[in-house]
This record gives structure tokens, C-alpha cells and sequence, in this order.
């Protein structure tokens, strides 16, 4: 079996990560959801690093707090919305990771992330942001606001300067069951807060 | 200066090639152009290794001879539509390279690839490529003629099975000047002629 390089949605994001985040340092996951990415961050930041993982759900953090064991003394789990990240997180990050749409597994498919929310959430998280950090959004569009929150963050993304950050989009086009695109966000700049060009 | 992760288009494609071709290979350049994928392959697959360069315009293959210099003699430069590939190449492939449109720096801008005989070529090359091996494509949809190439390109990778063929979009969000975006093709399972799933 030869090594695939082009790799699906979620494991492609896993790379990014992997490629930058580095030993030590911050992260946000910003949907903690069932903890894979939780669980995946805090090993990539080792016990010196600290991953901030946000869910607006109990049920999530539980989850997550359940896949985490041994790693979850590298977590602060938080039950608040991402778009309040600056309440809790200080300092540098290296990366931030975000899941769009509902809980998976969840009963209740009418708690999702919302526009307005997960884009102040991405707004404050690139100022937070190292240079040649990234951040990774996975993008599912089937469920019922799905469709509005893709259309706003297109748009959101469309308003930074080139010169501040890469955004790609990513995604595979002969997949069945729908499954999620990327975004991904390359600070490629030192600042403080993005100028948004509209 | 940090390193970019998320490249545009044009690198991006070269990295995915870089990944898999192997020197000694041969490789198609079906759009040979002003030569620089040319000349790129040719450096990739080494002095024992072919690439077949095709263009319609006598032009192009002109500018390409021009661009090699001392690579020539790892080239075949071949005026004839990619769409007869299987004409001039009967051995397997380690790699293949499009850029969708006009010649670039043309006086005639009205001489484009055309939807069908780039799917043909996309095709017949798909059978000839090596498992693990990428067909990587850049489109231009901004030219007379763009948008149909384009969407005609899609609607036939989504008839690619899954199992046979991972399909990639991959573009920058927020770039001027209109700049290709990339579809890309990693053949996953061996092959000699693609079932399409319609």
C-alpha cells in the first residue's frame, strides 16, 4: 500500500497542526465535542503545553474529559462559548482547532455552533495567534443553519489581507456521506488584531 | 521568516508532485505552456527519466525548447492535443501536470483547453498512472470559456469512485488577482481503465 498525500478532510487537519504546533506550548480546541481533538492536542503539546478546550455542552466535556485520562491534567476543560476565549486564554497560542455544526452522537441536533460566535471566536484566536500558527475549521454544512454559518465564515475570511493570512479551502470532491471541508487559516504576519478589509 | 504551510496553487502542486514522482520516471506536462512545469518535471525525473510535454501551439512548444536549455534531451515535445496522450506514451506514468486556459503572455487568448479533450486526457492518464501517483490540474475559470471547462471538469471527478481515486479541491480564499485553484487526483488502487459511477 502506497502512502496517500491526499488525505481526507480531518486527517489533513491533523497535519497542519502537527506541522506547527510544537512541545509546550498553548492551544485552543474550540468544540471539545466527544475530546478526539482534545485528546489528540494534548499529546502534541506534551506535559510542558496546555490545551484550552472549550464545549458550551456538559455532556461534551465529559466526554472528553472520559477520552482525555492520563492527559487530563494538560486540559483546562471550560463550559463556556468559544467566543469568549479571551476570558481564559492570556497568552501566545500555537493553534486552535475548530468542529462546526452539532455535537456528534448528541439526542438534541438543534444545539450547533452559530456564525456570530464562531467568528469572533476565529477573530480573537488570530490575534492570539503565533506567526505561522494555523487555524483549522471543519466545515459541515448538511444540518439545518449549516448552510448560513459556511456562508458567513466564506465571507468573514474573504475581509483579511493576504498579506496578514493564508486561508484554503480544502476538500475532497468524490466522497460520499458528506463529509466536512476545510478551512484553514495561516498567520503569515505578526499582529496583535487583523485588519479586516471589506 | 517562518516557513508557509498553507502554499498557493502553484507550489502547492509542485510539492504534491515532488511527493511522489521518482526519478527515472516518465511524466506528462499536458500543457506544456511556457515550459516552467516542463522544466520542472524534468529536473524531478533526472537524466534517466522522460517527460512528454504537449501543446496545440507551436508557440508554446517553442518557449518550452527555449526554458530547457540543457533538459532538452530529457523531453519530448509533442504538438498534438493531450487528448491523444495514448499516442505518444505506452508505458505507465509516475505523474501529470495541467494548467487549465490560455497561453499564458499570448496574443491570442481565444485558443483555450476545452472541456472535452481535457477530460479525455484526464482519463486515458489516469489509466497510465502509477498507484500512489497524482494528476494534478490548475484552473482558470475567469476567461471566455472558463466556467464551462470548469464545471464540466467537476461534474466528471465526482463520477471517480472513492476507492479508486481520492479527488482534492484545494484554493486560496483570499488572494487577488483571480488565481487558479487546484483540482488534484491520487490514484489509490490499481487500474488499467477507470469505472466512472454514475
Amino acid at each position: 500500500m502506497s502512502q496517500i498525500l491526499l488525505h481526507r478532510v480531518l486527517p489533513f487537519s491533523k497535519r497542519l497542526m502537527s506541522a506547527t504546533i510544537l512541545p509546550g506550548e498553548s492551544v485552543v480546541d474550540a468544540t471539545a465535542g466527544n475530546g478526539n481533538d482534545t485528546f489528540f492536542l494534548a499529546e502534541l503539546v506534551g506535559e510542558d503545553g496546555k490545551v484550552f478546550a472549550f464545549d458550551i455542552q456538559q455532556a461534551a466535556l465529559e466526554a472528553t474529559a472520559g477520552r482525555l485520562g492520563e492527559l487530563t491534567s494538560r486540559v483546562n476543560l471550560i463550559l463556556d462559548s468559544h467566543a469568549d476565549v479571551d476570558r481564559y486564554v492570556n497568552q501566545p497560542i500555537g493553534g486552535a482547532m475548530f468542529n462546526l455544526g452539532y455535537l456528534p452522537y448528541s439526542d438534541d441536533k438543534s444545539i450547533i455552533t452559530k456564525p456570530k460566535s464562531t467568528i469572533q471566536a476565529i477573530h480573537k484566536l488570530l490575534g492570539m495567534l503565533k506567526k505561522g500558527g494555523i487555524i483549522t475549521i471543519s466545515v459541515y454544512d448538511g444540518h439545518d443553519g449549516g448552510k448560513e454559518e459556511r456562508d458567513a465564515l466564506l465571507a468573514y475570511v474573504k475581509t483579511l489581507h493576504q498579506a496578514d493570512v493564508h486561508v484554503i479551502r480544502y476538500e475532497l470532491l468524490n466522497q460520499r456521506n458528506n463529509p466536512p471541508f476545510l478551512v484553514a487559516l495561516e498567520k503569515v504576519r505578526d499582529f496583535e488584531e487583523v485588519v479586516r478589509v471589506d
